[in-house]
């Protein structure tokens, strides 16, 4: 059965589900009752039992690739494992991988093979740097989600994302593109943080259609009232990430029951 | 014996060696006469032909992520045992990996372990959109070589690159942060693409002490007249790469006689 990003994220929010669980798996933060074997063992063990305890809360799951690529290939076949067991114990839950990816047109290729093909990712996120000539490759996938960095969560931000084109800042402009001209398949989202509120509020009323994946609530400081701006009128319409806030909650024995409260407590929240 | 990007690059430059050999090694266009067992194998029984046959002409090599990343895990381990074998027949040419990655703060630690850790190389391409905040992992890399995307070689970089900030276009913005904020490790190159001549002699006056990796010559367009203006008036500071024109120069028998002669009459153009 083909699946569509769209669709499934469309499922879960009728369910009232919106939280994401960003499976940020840094091995050196996987409490010591949870280690394994092999890395790679450890890895997906943690996932798993992470995905068991909150399968039934989320709206997606969102892996960040670099936290698998720090183990090689042993996180590589880790992440591939993740996205296999999400397929089969969790089938209706979309899954995206934060990668961050961009390159220029046939090259690409590459990546859609990685993400899409090898992976099995319903969803990913590009950089928007390269423009949408370079993303054609991805833009071109009309079952994925491909999510465009639009205002990042971190502090710094702000040094080319607020750079004024026009008397309008980049991440706007990049708004502006992703809205008029880069989702001529329905397929795009962007990325918005919940670290900033009133850019949210702005993007929100520029783009009534367009999905937001909210990183940076929780550990990062973004609050439910803030995350709330970047949801439709009707209550869709949002990805509210959360990481290390449920995944790391308690560094002892109780781990996992401290992970699946957190992530109670924030699908409570929104 | 550690080794420094800069130094490794000067030593080839002190050769009259300025051409970046581009292991794109798209599985699908690897001649069948140079096919062996499994995928992993294939790409790096090519490589290892490859690196024979030109290791005495570059300056650099330039594998890209994506058409590893292509095979999973499997081309993880290519990726690896490529540099691997580079550190061990031409240990004096720098590798750099064109990745074009960048995520927020302390998850590019997890690249940093996989591109400079895992897979031991010497330089990584990176992303400007987050900010210099975010690329902070990467920047102190004190010996390795951070490759900032700036002007790159795709038709349809100008979407974004070209927005006007106060009259100035982006691309041109990015230039002079590297030059006069990012770069304080002196570690910091860029990448400007041969396709734009004009773009490169207007960079290459603002950046006079600043590494410019050129892809774009060959296969996209580039002549050696267009990368000349990105070579300081000393004949050093350019990284010229060409990929396809020179790996698959033949699909037939004679692939790697083809790549050599391909390898040998840029190198003498340049």
């Amino acid at each position: 059965m083909s699946r569509n990003f769209r669709e499934l994220l469309e499922g879960k929010w009728n369910e009232g589900k919106f939280l994401c669980v960003g499976l940020d798996s840094e091995l050196e933060k996987i409490p010591e009752s949870a280690q394994k074997g092999s890395n790679r063992e450890t890895l997906v063990a943690f996932n798993r039992a992470i995905i068991d305890a909150t399968k039934d809360l989320v709206c997606a799951y969102k892996p960040n690739s670099a936290f698998y690529e720090a183990h090689g290939d042993e996180g590589f076949s880790a992440l591939r494992e993740t996205a296999q067991y999400i397929l089969e114990h969790a089938p209706d839950v979309p899954i995206i991988l934060d990668a961050k990816r961009a390159d220029i047109g046939n090259t690409n290729n590459g990546y859609v093979d990685a993400i899409f093909g090898h992976l099995q990712m319903d969803a990913v996120t590009v950089q928007p740097y390269l423009g949408s000539e370079a993303l054609k490759p991805f833009l071109e996938q009309k079952d994925k989600g491909i999510i465009v960095l639009c205002r990042t969560s971190n502090e710094g931000a702000g040094e080319l994302q607020d750079l004024l084109i026009e008397g309008e800042p980049l991440y706007k402009k990049v708004a502006h593109l992703v809205a008029e001209k880069w989702n001529t398949n329905g397929n795009c989202a962007v990325v918005v943080g919940a670290t900033y509120p009133e850019e949210m509020t702005y993007l929100r009323t520029l783009m009534p259609h367009c999905i937001f994946l909210i990183p940076g609530y929780g550990s990062q400081g973004g609050t439910a009232a803030d995350v709330k701006r970047g949801f439709l009128p009707d209550g869709t319409g949002a990805i509210v990430n959360a990481s290390r806030s449920i995944i790391f909650a308690s560094k002892g024995k109780d781990w996992l029951e401290a992970a699946k409260k957190a992530a109670e407590d924030m699908a409570k929240e929104l």
